[in-house]
């Protein structure tokens, strides 16, 4: 059968480009060897937030009385219900994948998909049986994986990946969280809410080692008053599992220590899926583990796309999703811009949370700007008083000769929302001053925007 | 003593005002007769943020199980122990206004202020000393008070005010909740939460009747199914105080029904506090209540101003302190631009939230646009699953002319904070395009903003 779009991979980047081809009338099928909706919907975003959610409603029953709320017996975690519940939602939103696919038209092709030739897949169904399939435009949406480093090797039971780490047969009572990105840090936090020990290693520096400086060591203090043992500056060097606790040897700045932990999670990155789907054999181009592509995601083979964490920018959902939108109006005949990828917001759902866009201060001043930074702590918001959420603060990073806002840095509850109103307003090219005359809300969080921009050019009430 | 600006009412007008003032360089004061930062602060916006959040943390206790967490014995709300919390809160945010005054080398004057003549007041202490002021300026930022229906008065005790609602010595098995605007449905969704029985009765034909009527219908549905009992189209016509409990006589459209409450809360608008501030004496003119002024809050007498409750415009918290800022910085010579009264955001804490700006779908037709819609529910997002939290939607109004962004509005848990996103956009004159390729973070509510915004074009991927 003939398609005018074959997508192969159905994560976040490949069904929402299959919707938009069939919005714009192409033709269009999906091969998925797994779950619709890929690592995303199944393993990632969505069924970590659930695990999330529970420990946040427990930490609220740890600490009702602050509210004014008497529990006469403490609040007990239900790890099993905790990860059934999680699995049931990621369950339901791969089913609504599921509907949108048959609601869309696409037909949806199960298998391992890999390129044969220009304008030919194969796909190997889970039977063996191995089916041809052709198509005009063939888009690349394979993904990504828990990376593996040589001495932090994954036996998915006791040394884990993110995988792994949302469906554990049982609460471990200790845990080792190497990696200290988004999936780190989040996983770090539920387990270290409901319970276990966790001892997060980063190589670097700084936890959340992307995010602004003021962010990442805010964060780290804050954590650590959770009961969080955080090392930078440290390396794994070997974990020994084979005794009942694995001992991992971190080397430090002050010499090497032994941490014995129930389970070791690698949280180190990701790997590209570029394996074993043709790319050699019909000569795509790539390099350093990535799918070279132009700006509208066309590879160096006619017909041939790619899109998601197998090409250049950040791996993440939502960049996914974006890319594979543009790729398919471009394949139509549209003409729509090319991804801005330093508005592109990155989030990370633990408490408080994080999320920015944009320059770093630090990256603004390497780029050459002259800078003007403002900053509002949430402990001078009146919701957050209100709210008890006084922990963290907005950073706003603006250029200080044009007013151009270049990048916004928060730590704080609910900035995980509160970033898109940065990544609108710097789309439409705001300034500071228009920032600052935008009448928020009151009493909100989002006056923290407000206010930080004030505190730049030094109107800012409330400090 | 010489001031450049006197202040009378340290609310979020005034107090606001007279930092900005301070900033600017000019001489200030602020005249108070009770708590530093007015209703808002002590009586208003942050109290009754505290008692939500109460409210909230006793419903995830309710609801523990679905996330997976056990409680052996059912929550209890210690009443005492939420008010004081509350008070404790709002005490806290005065003492930040006294420092915020101190640390911009403000003048506190305390007692009743009113105006003597042109550049003069006169403030009435509490200890019944009257002392002059002069100054260049006098902005008058004396608000609001609950308003007294002539067949609803309030007696402070049975028949009260959102003033007493939120401090009450115990908390009462039934009230009927008079009004169904922002505060009488924030009270019955905190009274109704912690097991208070509540009905509301409302004139109109919908509840919180400024917002877009599927907002309306939307919230009466979910509010109904919590428990509240909800009479629209209804008027208290007498309440008989003479019992233990209150016969409330309402008339419906089904004839006359009394309803028995331990306490009645009226909660059926504000009145402006013009009396008695000299505005007769020196000539200020006033309409319907209001002190009328032009676009920088100059009233008819050269030298007196007026901002907040008691000018034209919404008598919210945050248009207050807009007011006051470019009412000081017009009178510092700058040359701020008029307030955009048309996008200002309006917030109900309930839960689900409700938030909206601008337009409502009728108005907008009724303005004579020719409307594009769009409309996506939380129940197709993936984060509204993973929180436990699909009630509700967003609607965004399109002029589909132009492609300018009228109004939206929202119903759900966070809307409150996503609303900002659309006054930034909107004050920057986004388009349904512009908002459909900003890249929303995911999984965040906020994608909500671009899907409805997607679904007015025919591009929303999720529905």
């Amino acid at each position: 059968m003939n398609y005018d779009v074959i997508v192969i991979g159905s994560g976040p980047g490949g069904y929402v480009a299959a919707i938009r081809a069939s919005q714009l009338g192409l033709k269009t099928a999906v091969v998925e060897k797994e779950s619709l909706g890929g690592i995303c919907l199944n393993w990632g975003c969505i069924p970590t937030k659930a695990l999330l959610k529970s420990a946040q409603v427990f930490e609220y029953i740890n600490h009702a009385a602050d509210y004014g709320i008497k529990i006469n017996t403490p609040g007990e975690v239900d790890f099993e219900a905790v990860v059934k519940r999680s699995r049931s939602v990621a369950d339901g939103m791969s089913k609504g994948v599921q509907f949108l696919m048959k609601k869309n038209k696409i037909d949806v092709i199960n298998g391992f998909g890999k390129l044969k030739a220009k304008g030919v897949i194969e796909v190997k169904g889970t039977d063996g049986a191995v089916k041809e399939y052709t198509a005009k435009n063939i888009i690349l949406a394979t993904g990504g994986r828990s990376r593996e480093l040589p001495n932090l090797k994954q036996d998915n039971v006791k040394v884990i990946g993110y995988r792994q780490a949302m469906v554990l047969p049982k609460q471990p009572k200790s845990m080792v969280v190497v990696g200290s990105g988004a999936i780190g840090i989040e996983f770090a936090y539920f387990y270290n809410s409901i319970g276990t020990k966790v001892t997060v290693v980063e190589y670097l520096d700084n936890i959340v080692p992307l995010e602004d400086e003021e962010v990442s060591k805010g964060l780290a203090r804050i954590l650590k008053k959770q009961g969080i043992e955080i090392m930078t500056g440290s390396n794994v060097e070997s974990v020994d599992t084979s005794g009942d606790l694995c001992k991992v040897n971190v080397k430090t700045a002050s010499g090497n220590q032994v941490i014995e932990a129930e389970i070791v999670l690698s949280a180190v990155g990701i790997s590209t899926n570029i394996e074993g789907i043709g790319l050699e054999e019909v000569g795509v181009k790539t390099e350093k583990g990535k799918v070279l592509v132009d700006d509208f995601y066309k590879t160096n083979i006619e017909g041939v796309y790619a899109i998601g964490d197998i090409v250049k920018g950040q791996a993440l959902a939502h960049v996914a999703s974006a890319e594979g939108i543009i790729c398919v109006e471009k394949i139509a005949g549209h003409h729509p811009q090319p991804l801005d990828y330093n508005n592109i917001p990155g989030c990370t759902y633990c408490s408080p949370e994080v999320a920015s866009v944009g320059y770093t201060e630090k990256a603004a001043k390497e780029a050459g700007y002259e800078v003007k930074v403002g900053k509002f702590p949430f402990s001078a918001s009146g919701k957050a008083s209100a709210a008890g959420v006084k922990d963290g603060f907005v950073k706003l990073v603006f250029d200080a000769k044009y007013g151009e806002l270049l990048g916004a840095h928060m730590l704080g509850a609910n900035v995980t929302e509160m970033i898109a109103e940065i990544v609108s307003a710097r789309k439409l090219e705001t300034t500071g001053h228009e920032l600052i005359k935008t009448v928020h809300p009151h009493p909100t969080m989002s006056e923290a925007i407000m206010e930080a921009a004030a505190e730049a050019y030094g109107e800012c009430i409330h400090l």
